[in-house]
């Protein structure tokens, strides 16, 4: 068994460049830490390779590489990370489905991965982000997902663009806003078909995002809270709309 | 005007102390940064201290210090903060309200901020930490409560020793656990006194914590997914619970 144990290797710099979108991009792979998420990418069919310390082989029937602990870090910005890494394949984007979770600009990494998170856990089938929205693969988005990543359709978009395609498609659109609008409690949603937007966490909705609402949600707060934390909203949100 | 120019000076030496959370307790101190956080801290009459570069000087009738921006990055975890940070007192503890959040053992500074930002949202007045939750004054936690520390009573107590007195004086306390308990949705609150239990990240509540509930809520999600933030799960709780 060969163990690399040299931060200078080929394929470990290889590697490690995934951890820039750049290259995520370019050879549609990402990493993921954690013997729980290796094991949900693989769950998935889309484990591609395992890297790990001897100690930790998991025995997957992929190709492993053996490293030290010292290379294993190299690839992870965890300061004491678990001592096995997976190099997993970009899920495919699949149709939209019915219960849609729309981002218009989310840009911190733990507020996108709980967002995800939460869409499992309330039913929602698809999440749309936006172009400019931080990327999904980041490490810090995909630890924040606690795995749910690989259990829903995620789908990369200009909102401009596929926003009037769900229109006509008769997928009801709803805003949010800090104030104005309707206020959570009082939403009879009875479409079959639905997206949620949320928006960016200091500036909310772009104002094109805006004028392709059917209609839109505000949580009533306490006037002394500017507002709340967009993954918190959004998951209030779904948490109502969501079996409805 | 002096300006401090050299990391070495002392008085900065003694100021960067407050990163870590042994100086803030013996200190009974600790930093802010942002104009916003700075005037937060202002308008609650805890600021003692202003540090800054020249040109972002707010002008508060309170000493103020004037440093280069580099010695300023050395008072911060943030790569590009604002030019601007306080010297905070710690807020006096002060007797538990109506509305309670309980924290038994939150680790994640994230999470710890983002609870008390809701709480504030959802009009409780009181958030008492188990005495082994994360430091509320950690730069991460004050971060992410945007400015909301200041405006509710925060308690660090021992919850066993805790829980029995809020008995005593007819608070009814409710446990959260991911299954089990009744569904958030038919909880009917009318008690006036009332304390919510949110449990650690991974292990939920204490089992000395949970003997001492009245009752749990549980919300219910999807099964593909294990569990809610529980930022989340705690902020979904105070959204239905706080105006009832």
């Amino acid at each position: 068994m060969e163990i690399i144990t040299s931060l200078d290797n080929n394929h470990i710099k290889e590697i490690s460049k995934l951890l820039q979108k750049k290259y995520r991009d370019e050879q549609n792979l990402f990493l993921v830490e954690s013997y729980h998420l290796v094991e949900e990418a693989y769950k998935a069919n889309l484990l591609k390779e395992v890297i790990c310390v001897p100690e930790s082989d998991p025995s997957y029937d992929i190709k492993t590489t053996y490293v030290s602990y010292d290379v294993l870090k190299k690839l992870t910005d965890t300061v004491t990370p678990q001592k096995i890494i997976g190099v997993v394949e970009k899920k495919k984007e699949e149709q939209v489905g019915n219960k849609v979770l729309i981002l218009d600009n989310i840009q911190d990494p733990g507020n996108l991965g709980t967002l995800i998170r939460s869409s499992v856990a309330f039913n929602f089938d698809t999440v749309i982000l936006s172009d400019d929205t931080v990327d999904i693969y980041n490490p810090k988005v995909i630890r924040s997902t606690e795995g749910m990543l690989f259990k829903i359709n995620t789908i990369r978009k200009n909102l401009e663009e596929v926003l009037p395609i769900l229109k006509e498609d008769n997928y009801y659109i709803y805003g949010t806003k800090v104030t104005g609008g309707k206020t959570l409690k009082t939403i009879n949603n009875n479409h079959d078909k639905f997206g949620i937007i949320i928006g960016n966490e200091g500036n909310g909705i772009k104002d094109t995002t805006s004028s392709l609402c059917d209609e839109f949600i505000y949580i009533p707060i306490n006037k002394e809270c500017e507002s709340l934390n967009a993954g918190i909203s959004g998951s209030i949100i779904m948490y109502e709309l969501g079996d409805k």
